[in-house]
């Protein structure tokens, strides 16, 4: 073990021996919206209570030993309100982000379970309409919803529908994709545009007036996931879907757990004119506004090129750029450097900007 | 092939080619409670268009190829009210349900995952009280809790606090249980008292002007499984747990299904006194309340009584008794035996009157 790993290893181990304190006294939006509240109350209270090594590295998918094999699961649980925005809809976000989880953590997936919860008097078109944008969303990944589960609870005691999502994938055993592979000089790259489906909810939402169209990136990230691990192999060191909290969250929790910091390059960011528009008149930063069809992986410098022109020449990585390098200082921090030379912190998000945005 | 598998296989054939329409407006609780409306809008609804090989048997868990060997998947929603209930809580259920979902399917646990939908302003206490009861029932069904997730919703938009589980697991490569295996003569096996869990809740509800106590039978069935499968190798064809919809529900799915028809004997149903008088004042029958810690098995006549006796022998088990048989006439339905003589049909349940009891 080298010094650097060993260091990794120590913090990883500190962290886990004195997690953050849950001092909250109830749940508020703040400790859904998968800033610094959900952090305190995933570490604070859920690690602790269900402490085991498969759930210890807290990646998108945890990896169970089957044989010589191992297999990867993951769930998630969507609660996006509207049911229906401009380029999707909760059911196809369901079987994406389900299906996405599995790719970034270099998994191929084998089936879906899907777990409904109606609200009394939904509409039964409405329902069909997820069910087929479920089914659809799930043939175009290539993956089956082997099994689910249907609850009713009383009006106004739901919302319309909330969907859980949970899949099953075998892990690639030539991965390590992992947050302690990452080495200063490493390269980060992203798939295409961001903030995209954050922006395309609020606006759905009326939150904002704005008439601009944006549409949720929503698609399955399994081409763009196979491109880099075709195409950089080993030098691939990490991949993750910037989801809610966005790039901003998933770097900073990059920043942390590899004990190295993360300088991004603000004029390289891709981000539509729209995107940034809503961003001002709300008072946040794109970085940490959701995506659901964008990947973030960090690669070796000597295969960064070729692996943003793979990424470029495959479906829904057109507009894929290099952000951002992983550097030795300042250590578990993310730095962005701005056009006119200067530099600013992208600190973990605090509070609730974008409640129910996936 | 035998004539009889056959006509078993030509009558699922016709099913699937003839799926019973759906056809409300708008989902109501009936849709939720596990009778014949959720049975229509499963497979009205949600079975044409997410069709393939792993979903159409509708088992409690679907098998998925991986390798050599088949991975067993399962998934449940917990919308129990209330969140604590005599004899357990929705922490204990949601794991113990998907535990026995695996279990029952012949199948050994490999991992579980669990996804909150918390309501804002839930009590810090009573969240740290489930995920403890999560954790607990983890370790006493030897599960690991592998992944999360967490969200949070506005008030008047939740409960309190929904819980999804899934679980993976491993298919036994020997077992072959399965309704189409089982043949007229066979013992329909249970492994204690009927109704605890659906009269425990109705009792906290208040739903009742009744002081009596009963506890939830909540636990996991995975040492029960394994008793059988042990002692009647071969012998055991099928299993279930008759939880939302009772054992009046299982039973009638697996007429269906198989072909035949299934003979109860109404002396022979262990049910408590508190449990016969709850139902009595609501005008159920027990045999469609819920159990949560309850197995039915069906048993080559040849193997019953040693299966019978290994039930007994394991703990959870020391009530169990056989209850009935199955029989070539009357096809597809289930009729009860009384105690004067008589016989009467016991159909699928029909509208709902126990919403939200797991």
């Amino acid at each position: 073990m080298s010094d650097r790993e060993r260091r990794v290893l120590d913090t990883l181990e500190q962290n886990r021996r004195r997690p953050p304190k849950f001092t909250s006294q109830r749940i508020d939006m703040s400790h859904g919206a998968g800033g610094k509240a959900t952090h305190k109350l995933i570490e604070g209270l859920l690690l602790p209570a269900f402490d085991n090594p498969a759930l210890a590295p807290l990646a998108d998918a945890a990896t169970l030993p089957l044989g010589d094999a191992r297999i990867a699961l993951t769930t998630d649980s969507f609660v996006v309100r509207p049911l229906v925005f401009p380029g999707g809809s909760i059911g196809e976000l369901a079987v994406n982000g389900t299906v996405n989880d599995l790719a970034v953590s270099g998994a191929t997936p084998i089936g879906l379970s899907v777990a409904l919860i109606i609200e009394e008097g939904l509409e039964t078109e409405v329902l069909t309409h997820e069910i087929e944008a479920m089914a659809r969303s799930a043939e175009k990944a290539g993956v089956s919803i082997a099994t689910g589960d249907t609850k009713v609870v009383e009006r106004g005691k739901g919302d319309g529908l909330y969907v859980v999502t949970t899949g099953v994938g075998l892990a690639d055993p030539e991965s390590n994709l992992s947050s302690a592979a990452i080495r200063p000089g490493d390269k980060i790259l992203c798939s295409g545009t961001l903030g995209d489906h954050g922006a395309a909810i609020l606006i759905a939402r009326g939150d904002l007036e704005l008439e601009a169209e944006v549409l949720s990136d929503t698609r399955p990230l399994t081409p763009l996931a196979q491109a880099l691990k075709d195409t950089a192999g080993p030098d691939l060191r990490f991949m993750r879907d910037p989801t809610r909290g966005g790039v901003g969250t998933v770097l900073n929790e990059l920043a942390r757990d590899s004990g190295y910091g993360v300088a991004l390059s603000e004029e390289k960011l891709p981000i539509r004119d729209v995107v940034h528009g809503a961003c001002e008149i709300l008072g946040i930063d794109p970085l940490y506004v959701a995506n659901e069809g964008k990947l973030l992986a960090i690669v070796a410098p000597e295969s960064a090129d070729a692996a943003l022109e793979a990424l470029r020449n495959t479906k829904g990585g057109e507009k894929a750029s290099i952000i951002g390098e992983v550097r030795e200082e300042p250590a578990r921090m993310v730095v962005m450097h701005t056009g006119f030379g200067g530099t600013r912190m992208i600190d973990m998000l605090v509070g609730d900007p974008l409640p129910r945005i996936c």
